[in-house]
């Protein structure tokens, strides 16, 4: 999406491949929304790094990744045996898995990659033809956010009032994102509205990165507190709720996504607010067979008991500025901190796929239409 | 409530009033929960400076800080005409009044002793009892608070998991407080529980005040990000829900309270979890006739773009720490920030008074059992 940096406009991906330079460019999603910056990992193993320390996070733009990053290793193989280059693939491929172990994008992802380069005979040929399936996981993780903002953008009427959770923005794929493409679709045609980002402790990533490229983008918003969503839906305040989601489950329609997500869908339900969910493809998981078997991470309890900010005497343009972490709670206190939460298909009015707007329920009569082969769901 | 600070146990109040230094004596509660410290009031202006300042807050904390600061002011007339004393009291009530002018309790708490002077014949004679009249209120705050105890206390039973919302804690009162009179009397009582504290953004009271309380007391408990409250209670960690007010309407049995009651009402009501509300009878509001006609605080913007907290590098024994803000959201985003909002009976299992508990729409009938007089319900 557009960027504006001192003045200028230009477009800019989560994630780009530098093919001259051999380098991953990333934006430093860590340094958002106080500043605004592209670095580059030069080698396969800053790559990982990166996604490890979450420069760049969210489940297309980590996928996108770590296939350049797979393209990037085997490109910097010096060897001629093609047995010592598979190896050496190898040792990217799971460099690059460690980096997340729980995230399912990166594997898929260097999977496909993988089995692109199967088709070379040569060291060079593989290289080239890696290089070629990241750019095009790349490219279609854009178009099928794209197709996501077509199919959604028809819930969108002029006046009303949207609500999110959480940042499921083009910043965690690699262009346009889940749940805001309706958003920058509607906004390209034209239409008036005005999102509320909910805040989503304790990372508050709807305040920071969802509330960064609404603003960027132009789009009338405004940041409430998770606490706020109740107060607003009874008062009348809001039309329409679009998330994301992590992982949903093709067999039943649940869905699971950040914490607070169900609360929210609890509340729509309650106030009859149509609650749609907007997900790539790449997010249904068709085996499962319950929400309850989803394992839901518990995260770091100092997520809860502090905030990152930056204090307001310091100038946002200043270099090197580090989000810095402050102690908010009672010092002698512990935390619980499960980091998502699955919310049940009847609390879901439907599901925004690239291929359509679908029912929860309707996923797995869908999944041949959805494109899924019977060896990926059995 | 005892506090422990340096090893060392005593028993605080929130507020007490030092006759021989003529000093309102408070805790400084913007320190806390990183240190704990007693500022004497000296003269009236620093004791409304106090309150306005916010270093008490909370319905009966204010109420009888408001009391002692009355006494304190009329004890400082030094002139000898009952005409100009009256004149004084009438200053000194003005001042305490316009700290806080949309607060309720510190008039009420005021009108009060300003009706027990009456019964002085001398200026010296009013002043005793406006001390008795301020010691008198204080009192009976606590015994209040004891009441909601005692009957609170037996919807506690050895395991259970309770929710809490904000701050109804002794802070807020004069000791014991309302939300956390059952949980002190349980714990007294050698029952065995764990409570969640909702962090309750944007203020974060519950992860600060709540949860120094009962680390204070020893009661076991963690922390939550209010996001996480919906997904404990669908994994049926929930047993009982207990949260203050802030106004209950007795015509109607609605309860405004902390941004975010309703939608842990609202989730309560969906897991079948008891949904409690603590109050002191002052907070009932007998005149109102719909909880659409309580005016909702917009608050400040900043409260929701940042938070208050302290750098881990500090230690918290450092003299003349304060609490620090930094700025969380994107610099460039507004703010909603509605401070309170309204739940209705129909969620709501019992509100527990000093006088017993009942259902929301059983107040207007109780009316009279609950003491009020005609005169304060018309």
């Amino acid at each position: 999406m557009n960027v504006t940096v001192r003045g200028r406009v230009r477009h800019h991906r989560t994630v780009t491949f530098d093919a001259a330079r051999n380098s991953v460019l990333l934006i430093e999603q860590r340094l958002l929304p106080h500043e605004f910056r592209i670095v580059a990992a030069p080698d396969f193993r800053e790559t990982a790094r990166a996604i490890k320390d979450m420069v760049v996070r969210g489940a297309g733009a980590i996928g996108a990744t770590a296939a350049y990053g797979l393209a990037q290793g085997a490109r910097a193989f010096r060897g001629r045996s093609l047995a010592a280059f598979s190896r050496h693939v190898e040792t990217v491929f799971k460099t690059l898995q460690h980096a997340r172990p729980t995230a399912v994008d990166p594997v898929n992802a260097m999977t496909r990659v993988r089995a692109s380069m199967r088709a070379g005979s040569t060291i060079e040929e593989q290289q080239a033809l890696a290089v070629a399936a990241a750019q095009e996981f790349a490219d279609e993780d854009v178009r099928h956010c794209e197709d996501i903002g077509r199919h959604g953008v028809r819930l969108i009427r002029n006046g009303m009032r949207i609500l999110t959770h959480c940042n499921a923005g083009w910043l965690a794929f690699v262009d346009v994102g889940s749940a805001t493409a309706p958003l920058y679709a509607a906004r390209a045609r034209g239409k008036r509205f005005h999102v509320f980002c909910d805040e989503t402790r304790p990372r508050s990533q709807g305040a920071t990165l969802t509330a960064w490229e609404l603003a960027q983008q132009g789009i009338s918003h405004q940041i409430i507190a998770d606490n706020a969503a109740g107060h607003l839906m009874q008062r009348g305040e809001i039309d329409l709720v679009i998330v994301g989601s992590d992982r949903t489950l093709g067999r039943t329609g649940e869905v699971a996504n950040k914490i607070g997500t169900y609360t929210t869908a609890v509340l729509a339900r309650r106030h009859r607010i149509p609650f749609y969910v907007a997900i790539p493809l790449s997010t249904i998981d068709w085996k499962l067979k319950s929400g309850f078997d989803i394992p839901i991470e518990e995260r770091d309890a100092s997520e809860v008991l502090g905030a990152w900010g930056v204090p307001l005497n310091l100038k946002s343009q200043i270099s090197n500025l580090k989000s810095r972490y402050v102690r908010v709670a009672n010092p002698t206190s512990g935390a619980r901190n499960p980091g998502f939460d699955v919310t049940p298909p009847e609390l879901i009015t439907g599901i925004i796929t690239p291929a359509g707007i679908f029912k929860p329920r309707e996923l797995w009569s869908r999944r041949r239409h959805l494109g899924f082969e019977h060896s990926q769901i059995e």
